[in-house]
């Protein structure tokens, strides 16, 4: 059996990554593909508990050492708990974030060291990295609106906008230098040309992987 | 004004650091000292809610990697929040477990790498290391006996003996390691001799302090 594969979605707020993680899985199961969904922080008992200490407002003076440190280890479990195993069996992954939201929110938008979080993602995350990263990308401010329109904010998304100016431009510098890896989608546009370009990459993906093996 | 001194207390299961701590912090009182008392993992809101989810046995699961980061997390944030403040404003801080703890449990209890330690001790406890450590030393036969004759144990506690052997040796390796700043105190005693020893101890560091200043 061969091994599942890793996708992530990426994206700043309001770039539509629910909607997108829907189609993406149910594209993949459609491809014949076992396939399942998590996302970060999360996915675990411990990642779930863990993302609503970090979403919580009250959590306003959390340091951003302690930040990067509990979404590694939200990751660290989830890797071992969940993705390594799925991954092994012959089952793809999608998940809603992984180590490249780090490097955009605890690196770019907090200042936390690149070399830092490449230590951690070594041995907390086992090196594992994305096989296909979609990054849903939209202008901070069209984004904002739409995430404001949804009602009640999470410490992250009260945050000013330079600070997602940061992360946007992060996520936007790692897939130039990575461009085969993570693939960039205009998400300022309606559903479903967003869910048109998703589906599109993942069918080429799969394509791929099935040339490839 | 000078600054405070950090003063931590260590040691295995059933040490009875609980009565040493209060002992510590009426003494440095009747000193005339400023003092806080804060713990590990703990001290903070985020440290508390961390506290909570590594003694739950319903993390029966959590991997070695996250537990060494949840503890850093707390103490990352305990750090800057209450630590240091408090020893810039002259006052004393004594806690219960500080990073000899991750050392002993982490480390030599579930194989983290000292070096990976010793990367998160330089930047997320900002390289503070307590200037008095009090580790009261008590077979570990002893030792669980005292805790489990208390009733439910927590996660920790439920571990193997040989779990609790790593701890101590690790321990009484660091105190041979640092013998002025860690003072061994046999803890098999009874609680009034452990108590006078604790008293002993912190005397004579106010003492070399005083004369120091």
């Amino acid at each position: 059996m061969s091994r599942g594969a890793l996708v992530s979605l990426e994206g700043g707020e309001g770039a539509g990554k629910s909607s997108a993680l829907a189609s993406l899985r149910e594209r993949i199961e459609a491809r014949g593909l076992g396939v399942i969904a998590t996302r970060e922080p999360g996915g675990t008992p411990l990642g779930e508990a863990l993302r609503a200490l970090v979403l919580d407002k009250a959590q306003r003076g959390l340091c951003a050492e302690s930040e990067l440190l509990l979404m590694f280890a939200s990751r660290a479990q989830l890797v071992r708990e969940i993705v390594e195993p799925a991954l092994a069996a012959g089952t793809w992954v999608v998940t809603d974030r992984f180590t490249d939201a780090s490097y955009a929110y605890q690196g770019a938008g907090r200042g936390q060291p690149a070399a830092r979080i490449a230590e951690l993602e070594r041995w907390a995350a086992n090196g594992l990295v994305p096989d296909l990263t979609l990054l849903l990308d939209v202008p901070v401010a069209l984004g904002l609106a739409r995430a404001h329109g949804r009602g009640e904010v999470d410490r992250f998304e009260q945050e000013q906008a330079s600070f997602f100016e940061r992360v946007r431009s992060a996520y936007r510098e790692r897939a130039a230098v990575e461009p085969r890896r993570i693939r960039v989608i205009d998400a300022s546009r309606d559903i479903e040309a967003v869910r048109a370009d998703v589906v599109a990459a993942i069918d080429a993906f799969v394509d791929l992987r099935a040339g490839g093996s």
